[in-house]
């Protein structure tokens, strides 16, 4: 398999350049067209690798290319979800060479989406095709690819939801997450919940002059200060009656595998130029972002903010108020908790509004799981080393749909680094990560059949 | 000399109505021909009260207009302040009749600078007038009347402190502040200082993502509010170590005079819709807001502040913060102090700078000077009672600098009303207040030459 991968390596780069060429910006409707263009080029090519029922799903948004292969029912199934939407690539001018103009340079291919996640996604696809050629497809596969991932999955939920029957699987397999390094491999093996939240602090019912005033009312910033300083303690504990009531805690052995992945403070103080690191007492940093839940402060505004000097109370302060979650705390429990805290604390010289925005839940992949099993030892296998598992402080809504719909878990095999700069300028995907993936991928089917056995 | 004020009342009006006509708005450039010709008509008007050397002093901004009468060089004397230059007037459209076409409704004039400050300066002009004309002038007086109060005074100083000797005087009496109603005469005898900052906390070197580095990496949102929380321990006292020390502590006898003044707590709160008050523990409303300093944030952002969500831990955040300062505290001390202690309430976690702006210092007129005890029997010759000492919780800094560089004590006898809308659409000035003004100015010089007997 591996001389097939390498005898067609300049054909699978090519094919992926052409992908990266059609600009499909789903958040801006000028490149509709270009959506769908990317839509039917992965259904085109899913065709010729040798899947059946290729096909476009149509939905309120941008299409879901579905395909599959059924070789035996019998079989284990596995679900790949990717999408074939990208993040806008403004602003253009900080791009060393056009975002849909790729390019290869030192072993990189940049352009938007190389990585995120038209890279990853096409790795699947050549995969497939390798498995397909050389008559070694040891599951059955279908593929879902969407085109709204980059404005929040919007349509997914339904597709999904109405088609539990076709989506049926044993494992959802996803390449759009990162590794630790390329000499370190990695597995997510959980992602965090979200709580949001835009609170509303008023005192007088309209500015005031705070020579006259002053020191006689509540400032609506001053107090909404003091609200969100009592929301940790003195540890960096969220004073939230009953916030940590559901978190599960991590066993001793979990933490200790984590702690293997290699990690320097003093680079991350660096690179961040920070002085000081600041957290939850007790854990590490690589703890507190991704095994512990936390509440930030996402944005804050009152008053004059101008240039200058102006002595005013304000009537109104405002702040957004996020809260990460971890198993097995939900977005519905933490965000009542929140309200009703927050609402409790307001002394009674001031009204507070509190509105919930979106939530997310939390999801963790058990290690234990053959889904795990099978991708670690696939990167065992092609990188000589057993990966690390890795829990992500970010949130996948849609893994815990997949969850909650279908009931199937998902594995987060991704082969991209950190340092891709998805989202941003000069977004790139290293060829040693794209054939990395195509030649694991396929030892990941081998290993969840025998595990399936 | 009621008789003489009596007979001429309507041109007194009418001349003030001239004066209104004149849009003399020191913050717009586009007004500097109708600020010039109000100065000339008030120089133009002394002259023919009876006034020498009226003229007009150049300074690097707005002419400042002076004119003396010394009758007699061992009489005591008066040196009258006030100002010709008025606010902007929009938003024009909340005007009911047009800011420079002054109209009289229910006994009141309605006109941008009918209180503020050209009526209650022209109720000096007038006194004088009347004083000349019935050959009772028992001080001497001297008039300086600027034409950039509303901008800050940025020249008076420099006029001051260049003409020391031309401004020699026994006291100064300004009209320019209010009383607290027609049938509750008062005289201000403090206004409070102040010291102005801009802190900036710096966290991470740029804007990160809250979820894979919440919880690991100081927020400086959160941080801020930590810190401005800490300013005011439990019962509202300010933390800074030696904040109070110089703050003088009145006496009994004082506090219970200030008590005099009528006052309605649930009126207070209805006005401005407040379920509760909130202040330092041990100090009613009316002395929170005038003979205590306080701290308050006049302006805080940072982080997103958008529509909808964002979940971003931002690189720094930023608040406006100031302290309102009473006798004997200095802003020099006091920014100094906030400084210091801010800075050291830092964590290692982030760089905090802060930046001063502008102070102002406070002062207090003593019940017990022969200033405010000549206005205080002027006002009960002419209101039938003992007008309330107040200690306004505003600032006027120039007051604080007649002191420092004339070495003279200003009495701040108003004849305002909070309710004048002065700085608002439909500013007035009751005739009522104008008419009492002229009667009792008189009464003052009167008062004042007996007391320095």
């Amino acid at each position: 398999m591996k001389d097939y991968i390498n005898q067609n390596k300049d054909r699978f780069i090519n094919e992926l350049l052409d992908l990266l060429r059609i600009p499909s910006v789903s958040a801006d409707p000028a490149f509709k067209g270009d959506v769908l263009k990317a839509a039917e080029f992965l259904k085109q090519k899913l065709q010729e690798a040798g899947a059946d029922k290729a096909q476009l799903f149509e939905t309120a948004g941008n299409p879901i290319v579905y395909a599959e292969k059924i070789i035996d029912p019998s079989l284990p199934t596995v679900l790949v979800y990717g999408h074939y939407d990208v993040q806008p690539a403004d602003p253009y001018e900080l791009w060393d060479s056009p975002p849909f103009e790729p390019v290869i340079k030192d072993e990189k291919i940049y352009a938007r989406g190389a990585c995120d996640d038209k890279g990853q996604t096409y790795m699947h696809v050549k995969a497939f095709e390798t498995m397909m050629q050389q008559n070694q497809m040891p599951c059955n596969v279908k593929f879902m690819i969407e085109g709204e991932e980059e404005v929040g999955s919007v349509n997914l939920a339904t597709f999904v939801k109405a088609n539990t029957e076709l989506l049926q699987s044993d494992v959802i397999v996803i390449s759009d997450t990162g590794m630790l390094a390329n000499d370190v491999p990695s597995v997510t093996t959980g992602l965090r919940g979200l709580s949001y939240h835009e609170v509303e602090v008023t005192g007088p019912n309209r500015d005031l002059h705070s020579g006259l005033y002053g020191g006689a009312v509540a400032n609506p910033i001053n107090v909404l200060c003091k609200m969100i300083a009592s929301l940790h303690d003195e540890n960096n504990h969220i004073t939230i009656p009953g916030f940590y009531d559901n978190v599960d805690e991590l066993s001793k052995e979990e933490r200790a595998e984590m702690a293997r992945a290699p990690f320097s403070l003093d680079d991350y103080k660096k690179a961040l130029d920070l002085s000081d690191i600041h957290g939850e007492a007790g854990y590490s940093t690589m703890e507190r972002n991704s095994i512990r839940p936390t509440l930030d402060v996402n944005g804050i505004w009152g008053g004059y903010t101008g240039e200058g000097a102006k002595t005013v109370i304000p009537s109104k302060a405002f702040a957004k108020i996020s809260m990460r979650l971890v198993p097995h705390q939900t977005s519905e429990e933490i965000t009542e908790l929140f309200q009703k805290h927050f609402e409790s604390i307001a002394p009674p010289s001031v009204k507070v509004v509190v509105k919930p925005h979106h939530g997310g839940e939390p999801v963790v992949t058990p290690t234990n799981s053959a889904g795990y099993q099978a991708a670690a030892k696939a990167m065992e296998d092609t990188f000589g080393k057993k990966p690390v598992p890795v829990r992500s402080g970010g949130s996948i809504p849609i893994v815990a749909m997949f969850k909650s719909v279908l009931g199937v878990d998902t594995v987060l095999m991704g082969f991209g680094l950190d340092s891709d700069a998805i989202h941003s300028p000069n977004e790139h995907f290293g060829i040693f990560n794209f054939m990395k993936g195509i030649e694991t991928i396929p030892l990941f089917y081998k290993h969840f059949a025998e595990l399936q056995k």
